[in-house]
């Protein structure tokens, strides 16, 4: 099992604070808003009564609330509470779906860089990732199907994407999904796509996997409440999908494991009676939080920031000789005004070996008045490491001239 | 991946209730008590608040609580919060530290019958199970020495047992332990022990494996609030070790799927604050409830009941050819007073094919009422199928003359 490298420097982090700095945390895809009170106030009508088990495939009238968001607001028709299996968060969904799925040994496409996580499942599973680089001088688009044609072999089993993207931001378009739909079909593949920052887009369009009808048994979606609802600490997430025999072999692991935590699936219930109106505030703050960031980055001197369509995150490119070692510095040398900035090195985002050394992912999950503090801290920081810390030269002259 | 024999009727219990049956569910470990007040209290007071990702390793508030009641209540004076890594319910913890310490096609010897899952974690991970067979009639007692030397080869990595007993209830004595304590030391393997049922004991006294300091590197501890505070849904357990290699694996596996649930622990940690007097009154109600039990079963023509020691579980043999097709029949086709029982049925609790097609398991989590009126089903429903369904002798006829 690799390390995840959202998580890795948290014992530096510790080690900051009890020194007395403030930490602004965007390492992790934690949402600041507070989780919408309609969430508390169903779980506060259970006190009193035995909190059991759940079937193990999730409550049923939770099962349904979320088909009728499926419906109401993804705008997939077709699908009803059995097509739902209720996991602990999406990192569950991930494994289940993935184990249920994919045979030790076989091969697994991602586009790359990637939800660090995924490679840590797909380790522990013995299943081997074949990698699709995408650059951020594209902006992390799909690279064009002829490298993913030539990365098939007779053991790839599945494509995995997350649209809109973690760690790039990047939204995929309409054409690309059926790009990917062409091969699904052709090689007769699995098709995972991780969709639980669907309603985090920005300009551009959000199209489900799920709209394709041709790709009924090849598509198993993860969702999860954790993001769309401020949520992450309830671990609700979901295995979406048509085919059955896929949702038969997960049901089986979820059995396994007896349940997902009911109390998240309580309130959780409760959310999805909330309305457009929600959704859109939500997108507001975070497209305003966006438009900030990218202004305070294209701004900063070393550093490179695409333009991101969707998700709250950005993997940014900077003037530094290795962000591991920046990112730790961070949290154990430097302080500007009392604080400094916690971010999630970009190798860990990387299956390939070397790569991602000089990109950092930065989760914009603070209110504007912190970013710009955090902004504060990142600009200082990036000169101060540069004058002081970096012996090499500038990263940006050996990689991008 | 097998069917948890546990859930496995589930379907057959909903069909029953459509039908308009009660159904007393003896098949699942779910107790009826309320969960304590001061858990739901605890949760309420987080209303309005944003519920985040905890740790990894779980709330920090949470395992020094949680040491504590180790140092207060179990007996084991030198742990501390470090000790342990908080996880999504006991499966979860029995998965993360199964997978820390042995590679696939390593073997494990557990005493069977076995809790059913450990077969599908297993399973799942490609780790052998040897099984040292135990029997009803000497109570499911472990047998001696000799047979676990015999059962160890050079691949064996590890023992696991259940203390008390779940699917037996047998309590093992500290002799038992002992014995075991000298194995692993000689063969140099890890002991996870699943105490999960710690506080339901009736007559003997439960020893913790964590009293023996010379397995301070061996010893992997399960846990979960579950059962001890009817917290089933919460889905929080916990690995405790001292064996930091262990720990700092598990860890790993812990970062990859984020965290465990956050509302669990913020209630979970009011419950430790419980004292003396809320674990007495329990055990007082199970014990009641088990000398009620066994007392019916006792008189029960054709059923054969071991004493136990501990936990909630009786795992009994009955005078039926085949308890998988009798515990279908008794959800499917049988009603007396317009109600049925569900069993969970006894092959599913053990590795070793063609084994426990006698036997059931019945958890006494109903209130003593409920029980009398599942017991009249019970019997009821043996004289039946006997007469009406089965077409071979007497199950006892063949196997216990």
């Amino acid at each position: 099992m690799p390390s995840s490298p959202i998580r890795k420097l948290v014992p530096y982090a510790d080690k900051a604070r009890k020194q007395g700095k403030h930490v602004f945390h965007l390492n992790i895809g934690q949402p600041d808003l507070p989780t919408p009170d309609v969430f508390w106030k169903a779980i506060s009508e259970e006190s009193g009564s035995t909190l059991s088990y759940c079937p193990s495939n999730g409550y049923e009238f939770y099962r349904e609330k979320f088909a009728k968001y499926y419906r109401e607001f993804v705008g997939i028709k077709d699908v009803d509470a059995d097509n739902f299996i209720i996991t602990t968060g999406g990192s569950e969904a991930l494994i289940f779906s993935i184990f249920s799925t994919l045979d030790a040994g076989s091969e697994i496409i991602i586009p790359e860089p990637m939800y660090a996580n995924y490679i840590g499942f797909c380790s522990s599973g013995n299943i081997n990732i074949k990698p699709i680089i995408t650059s951020i001088e594209k902006n992390y688009a799909l690279p064009e199907i002829a490298e993913f044609e030539h990365a098939i072999t007779e053991n790839t089993k599945a494509i995995l994407i997350c649209n809109p993207n973690n760690p790039t931001g990047y939204l995929y378009t309409k054409e690309e999904l059926e790009r990917l739909k062409d091969i699904v079909l052709k090689h007769d593949l699995f098709l995972f796509v991780d969709e639980v920052y669907r309603e985090f887009t920005y300009g551009g369009e959000f199209y489900s996997i799920l709209n394709f009808e041709e790709l009924k048994d090849h598509v198993i979606v993860i969702d999860s409440i954790s993001k769309r609802f401020s949520a992450c600490g309830a671990r609700v997430g979901a295995i979406v999908s048509r085919n059955q025999e896929v949702l038969d072999t997960c049901l089986k692991f979820a059995q396994a494991r007896l349940s997902p935590p009911s109390l998240g699936q309580i309130g959780g219930a409760a959310l999805f009676d909330l309305g457009k109106d929600y959704y859109d505030s939500v997108k507001e703050e975070f497209s305003a939080r966006r438009d900030f960031l990218v202004g305070r980055l294209l701004n900063m001197e070393g550093v490179l920031c695409p333009q991101p369509g969707g998700a709250f995150y950005l993997l940014v490119k900077l003037d530094v000789d290795n962000t591991d070692k920046f990112c730790q510095w961070l949290l154990e040398s430097f302080e500007y005004e009392g604080s400094t900035v916690m971010l999630a090195p970009g190798s860990g985002f990387y299956s390939t070996p070397g790569l991602g050394q000089y990109e950092a992912r930065i989760a914009y999950v603070l209110k504007e008045e912190d970013l710009a503090k955090a902004m504060d801290c990142l600009e200082n920081a990036i000169k101060e490491y540069k004058t002081n810390v970096m012996t090499s030269d500038s990263v940006f002259d050996q990689t991008l001239s």
